[in-house]
């Protein structure tokens, strides 16, 4: 006989049942940098029972890919540094399962399980998920050259490509390096390899280094690396490598042969989603993983955050796959806030960056005028020169300003500075005014910051905002 | 006999006689600094033929009032460097009639004209205008007590009251000052003084000095303060001064006597409208005076702009008395468009400032937590303590972020920072925020930059702001 009560335990009953099938498959969580590390601990603070498994194929969690050029250039003392939490870390102090040097083989939608080598031994075994983030990141890009798999070519993004870089230089002594393509990553290494003092060429096939700003702005960073006796070879493409018993000996590009005891390669990357190609889990037109704004893929259950997904541009509306670590701990903790049950949504990117190449600072966010135009957008820019600081106070230094707008709404599209020390941050403004849909003009009536150590009365970034007033 | 010919003529003749009345009255400024000059600036561009009048009470136009304390601490050479533009330039280049040392005292808006005492002389002339705008300016506060005019103490708001506490250095070799009042000038010429060698004290009757600042952040003001030097004596307040042959030998306070060869006051500024006590024209509670968002005053054809007018507050919606150089150049802009013919809105402040105190930078933006609750707004705070660059890059330093935020609406409403090299600009963030009336959960959504040498992964105000998102 049924009573009402009876029903109610049953229900609890159920609950407890539905609870307990969601807490004996763990969240599987398949890359342990950023954004997986990021979704994990999230979770954990979330739902502290829960069970969680990370997948690292690397021996290393949560580092910095950013800082991997300054430990190259000895500015950073050890690869240990770069480490913001050991796995020892994650399984002490937060109780999630990270298994390094454990790679993923193959994901197995219907069964909701993937398939892992764990070190050192040739089988593989079934993992089974409850929910499944993928964050596998991206690969450098690795042109299909001649020679191109010779020892002396690397390419960055794990923490194991920068050690493996570092001790190249200890061992073997390298004298003469080039660097293939002109991006912050080749940027970066070509100037912590002169500090390691090295002779440093740089191959790039666009007009100028770092595509991703205009070629007028990119014209100061390519100034900034022959200051430091790097050698451009601009509107130039490797064609291939020579080698030498084994190792790469020379880059050969369209126009000359450069010889060499070291590549690295600044080609980009590509978002690494090798292991979904059998899977049928949609795939966006920039080859990374297509995510709602919660960060779902196509598949129910299964997540995916930073360098392998995809970002809404907030500027375009277009889907974009923007490769940055800001980004990526952003991802993971919307991810990690859904898997726990929660309701997070990403508001999307600007797209910006910074760098900082020799004493320049470099920094970009929004649309770039060829963007602007493939867009049809009718687009007007302004550029200025100004002072970081005031002009009487010591230290100023020169700041060059981009600001592009549309014509008609005097819609704000993007921004680009390079300058000296204090320079680049001023970025952030720019970004700030892009996300609130700000106008040329809205930007001039903003009330920032002055005072002569940091700044002319007028910001530089209000100086162009104003000139492009007058253009628009 | 009329026709309507006629009467279009008539109508033609007036025009031009409306005009010729016009461009034969001058727009007439009276002060010569930042927001006068920009406006007379603006409507030189604007309308190259039309008289402009400026009387300038000092011998000095357009300089950096802010600049003062590093001329007089000896990091900026000479006075001239703090002028933009000179008289001359002015004169010369933008054929702009500039009358230095010409003192305005009268004001008849009936006659629109104004009465101007010349230098060296004991008469005194009209001036009739078109229109009119009023950039005197804003005066220290000066305290009412014993002793209060001796030689030896000095408010600094003019150039003039810059050089003349150089040359009192320089002749007069103090070797002890007292700073009454622990606002940003206060504290700057605190640490100017600690530079050219004085023993100082300080004298604040709060808390903590920089009253701007929630106390618990200008704690860390006062803090860096001691730590060059200054002998702080907080909630305590000048009673009067004791003099030796006119000049200044002691401050009073309501504890102790300080010994002293000279005073600094850093009790504020006051607007400078004493000259329109009689005119009838509005000012605000603030003292300042009253202008719509074009800037126009309660009078017709008469502007006011800089320190001595006030500005509608974004955040809170009150109309508040902020003077500073950014707003008076922006003020400036306005009005003079304005003035010739043209139509522009002041958009408003939010409060933003910044300072560079010893070793530390401090800004803020915003309301203040007192603030919020006089105006009823319930409040919750975050403050976190991060780094200006990646951990583990060479420099990185401490930065605290406090963070101000509405409960139920989540809207950003304040933010103070305080740290070393680098972190102060970050408060523009804030300040772009608040105008566009951003959530704590939007900054957390920012696409802001990062790389190691700038910035942890996650920017110090996106941190408090993930705090804040907690605490609201």
């Amino acid at each position: 006989m049924m009573t009402p009560g009876r029903t109610s335990v049953d229900r609890e009953d159920d609950t407890v049942r539905a609870l307990s099938h969601l807490s004996k498959e763990p969240v599987v969580v398949i890359g342990g940098d950023a954004a997986g590390m990021s979704a994990a601990s999230k979770i954990r603070r979330e739902q502290p029972g829960r069970p969680i498994v990370v997948f690292e194929r690397s021996a290393h969690t949560s580092y910095s890919a950013c800082g991997i050029p300054y430990y190259v250039s000895g500015l950073v003392a050890s690869a240990d540094a770069l480490v913001a939490r050991s796995p020892e870390t994650f399984r002490q102090k937060y109780a999630i399962d990270v298994r390094t040097n454990h790679d993923v083989t193959d994901v197995d939608i219907e069964g909701r399980r993937v398939r892992v080598r764990a070190p050192g031994e040739d089988a593989e075994f079934w993992e089974p998920y409850g929910e499944l983030l993928i964050a596998t990141g991206a690969l450098p890009v690795w042109p299909d050259l001649p020679g191109g798999q010779a020892n002396g070519i690397f390419g960055l993004s794990t923490l194991a490509s920068g050690i493996a870089v570092h001790r190249y230089l200890d061992r073997e002594r390298p004298r003469a390096a080039v660097i293939v393509g002109g991006g912050y990553i080749g940027l970066e290494m070509a100037e912590a390899l002169v500090r390691r003092g090295l002779d440093v060429a740089l191959v790039e096939r666009a007009k100028e280094v770092m595509g991703t700003l205009d070629p007028d702005m990119g014209a100061l960073v390519s100034a900034a690396l022959r200051e430091i006796g790097v050698a451009l070879y601009l509107e130039e493409s490797a064609t291939g490598f020579e080698t030498a018993d084994g190792r790469v000996s020379a880059v050969v590009t369209d126009h000359r042969t450069l010889p060499t005891d070291l590549v690295i390669l600044g080609l980009g990357v590509t978002p690494n989603t090798q292991l979904l190609k059998e899977t049928g889990m949609a795939l966006g037109d920039t080859g990374a993983i297509r995510v709602d704004e919660r960060l779902q893929t196509s598949v129910a259950g299964v997540w995916a955050a930073g360098d392998c997904a995809e970002s809404r541009h907030r500027v375009s509306g277009q889907q974009v796959h923007i490769a940055l670590g800001t980004v990526a701990n952003k991802h993971g903790l919307v991810a990690g806030t859904n898997i726990a049950g929660g309701d997070a949504t990403f508001p999307g990117v600007v797209g910006t960056a910074v760098s900082k190449i020799c004493e320049y600072e470099v920094a970009r966010t929004g649309l770039q005028e060829h963007e602007c135009r493939a867009l049809g957008w009718d687009c007007a820019v302004a550029t200025i020169e100004s002072r970081t600081r005031a002009g009487y106070y010591p230290g100023a230094g020169v700041i060059t300003v981009k600001l592009i707008g549309e014509r008609g709404s005097g819609r704000l599209l993007g921004g680009q500075i390079v300058g000296v020390e204090g320079a680049a941050k001023r970025i952030d403004v720019v970004a700030t005014a892009l996300t609130a849909g700000m106008t040329a003009e809205d930007v001039v009536g903003l009330d920032l910051s002055y005072a002569p150590p940091f700044s002319p009365v007028w910001d530089p970034v209000q100086t162009a905002a104003r000139r492009l007033v007058k253009a628009l």
